[in-house]
């Protein structure tokens, strides 16, 4: 198959491309490097040495006589470009990956949120405005996030895959329809994933474009068994406040001996899925097509389910680090009950890696091996999820006399 | 109260600007002037010859003594210009029509889809992102439109004021919610609307901006009390394929002596409202701001439901004109049921025109009067729903022996 992989050089869509590209496909990654320039940006970068492009692509080629293309393209902003690259590959599908994906980043300043909604928007819509134009029937796997729905909507009723069976009192009686579920974002990058949903729900119904969209939970991991082939294919790993997820933190809190700092209570319960996981979800998906004129499917990519808390006493006891609690910049609850189901992937034979397999390895191969690359002042979060609020949760508590315990551990944390 | 309106040099962005400063509000214009140029490009002219901006004011101003401040400004795209008015004007409240508000034209081609989402989505998020920047607490009153609800979900329940309620089974059995009612846009313009909807309720949840949604039926009728006060002072009336309404569309054909064309059967069923009841719509919306931290508060602004065929017939009747049934280019049910729940703004006060009461003075003051200015050419609505749609209407039917009839009609059409 002819396969367009958008983003494929990013944290999800490199391990995607060489995945696809081992199983047989014919890859072409569309990448406008927009990853490594928000690195420059923020002045942080992969644990892992990441090669150029360039450079991955000479090695897969090398090491295993495949080739993948490349096209450098601003899928949100050149259109035409897209027009080109669809005419010129005709692909038969097509992973979305083209998105800005750090929830902490798009809260970071009015640029960040504008940045994000810009991009993101713009993004999904052009590439379905252009298979529309190029009359291309390529079935598009776009990664949407678990964020979408929000926490606690129907108790310890398990989040179905997208779409929620409802009823409805009218005066023929009571009615039931399946209905995509209400969202409830936390952020403005899981709300451009909301908005992505009704985008692709239009262009489902009216154009007849096939879609999938997966839900994906929080990934951890870094290499899957085509990046850990060689140095140079390494995936990346990110640990900064912006764009590190809070496991990943964690692991490099603990790699570098540090506390290990839970946000609020670590009551926030959360979905997760290894890199590997996602790889291989990304293969079954594309292997399932909907069928053209059907609404676009959704798939809840995640396997384990852990509180934050839990995540950080795995984590402990694996590396011996300690625990300690710092005020949470998410506006968030504290606890939440989580139940997903993720039935459609495992139907499908997936076999998941659990963290307890995979966290070794992790700690070993990755966190331990490139602990020397660390800038610890990268780690703590910095965004506001609201105006003035890292100011406020510094300011007030300082004046208090008791509380004089959790200023000095805020200000441990802006010395890491 | 100050009051800026985006958007304030269109449609409704100038009778409503009028009557806010009318009842004695401040009003400052926010325009790009977007909608006169479209008009440039799709070579088309307003029905009623509308003055200038600079005349329209001087005009207002000599005639009331009433000054109405004009900041030409492109909301979508210059933020740092928006935050400057937003400081330099600290308004109590903004009415935002700053969007393109045709659905045929959002349908016509990659070049006004795109147009139409990157538009209205970074209008609505800048003005949004700027608040939250500028720290102004202003009431903004977003128009939508009952196209983001689709016809047909429940029977014949009415149409909710935006939140729909649901019942959910769960473990701990039924539960009862309620949930911004469920989206089904039949155009990308109707679709950038339910996008609107979720940015609202993100900035109201996360940063307790204050939002009122108005989901507005079809707009009809063109002169308000203000706008009558003098020739500089009329208000648009589009009667062109792209942006006139069906209402519109059937005026101007009974105008000229030429038949009422019905797309499809004439069963579609929509709901409208006259542009008298719209901006008193608005008034009565700024004067009852939701609280910080509430949802967005939504209501359904229209005041008269008719089936398309009935409208035929109600022209037919006071004009004499004729009707003829075309194909339909949009992609919609042929027949639709449609009930709408319209309490709040009757319990506000609301005491619509309606079509019965109206229809006479449009016809002769606006359609008869000016009918000399009508360029015939401009009246069959051109957009294709799907792509290759009017080729694919136009082409098999003639081949037909049994079509005669129907390609006769649509050469016809094209002829007008």
């Amino acid at each position: 198959m002819k396969i367009l992989v958008l983003g494929g050089d990013g944290f999800c869509g490199w391990p995607t491309s060489l995945h696809l590209s081992d199983k047989g496909h014919d890859v072409v990654i569309v990448d406008n490097l927009s990853r490594r320039q928000i690195d420059v940006l923020l002045e942080v970068q992969s644990l892992t040495p990441i090669a150029s492009v360039t450079e991955r692509l000479m090695t897969w080629r090398e090491l295993t006589g495949k080739k993948i293309d490349f096209e450098f393209l601003d899928v949100a902003k050149d259109y035409s470009g897209l027009l080109t690259i669809l005419k010129k590959h005709q692909p038969d599908a097509i992973v979305h990956f083209a998105e800005q994906r750090a929830a902490p980043y798009s809260m970071k300043s009015s640029m960040t949120k504008r940045y994000t909604v810009n991009n993101n928007v713009n993004a999904t819509h052009n590439l379905l405005c252009a298979l529309v134009e190029s009359g291309t029937d390529a079935h598009v796997v776009h990664l949407g996030t678990m964020g979408v729905y929000g926490y606690g909507w129907f108790g310890s009723a398990p989040i179905p895959e997208g779409y929620l069976s409802i009823k409805v009192d009218t005066p023929e009686g009571e009615i039931a329809r399946e209905v995509l579920h209400p969202a409830n974002p936390g952020s403005v990058y899981h709300m451009t994933k909301t908005l992505d949903q009704l985008i692709l729900a239009f262009y489902a119904k009216n154009d007849g474009i096939r879609v999938t969209d997966l839900h994906q939970g929080i990934v951890w991991g870094t290499q899957t068994s085509q990046t850990s082939l060689d140095e140079k294919l390494i995936n990346r790993f990110d640990y900064d406040g912006d764009y590190g997820t809070v496991l990943n933190r964690f692991l490099m809190q603990a790699a570098i001996k540090y506390p290990l700092t839970v946000h609020g209570s670590g009551g926030q319960t959360r979905a997760f899925i290894h890199i590997r996981d996602t790889v291989r979800c990304i293969e079954l998906a594309i292997a399932h097509p909907p069928r053209r004129g059907e609404r676009p499917v959704i798939f809840n990519q995640v396997t384990e389910i852990f509180q934050v808390k839990e995540l950080a006493n795995l984590i402990a006891k694996v590396t011996g680090a300690k625990i300690e609690h710092l005020p949470n910049p998410r506006f968030e609850a504290a606890e939440n009950q989580l139940a997903v189901d993720n039935n459609h992937f495992l139907n499908l034979g997936l076999n998941p890696t659990t963290l307890s397999q995979g966290l070794l390895a992790e700690v070993r191969d990755i966190t331990n091996k490139y602990a020397h690359r660390i800038d610890r002042s990268k780690i703590p979060a910095k965004s506001e999820w609201r105006q003035g609020q890292l100011h406020n949760l510094a300011k007030p508590r300082a004046k208090k006399a008791n509380s004089h315990n959790k200023a000095k551990k805020l200000s441990t944390t802006t010395k890491l």
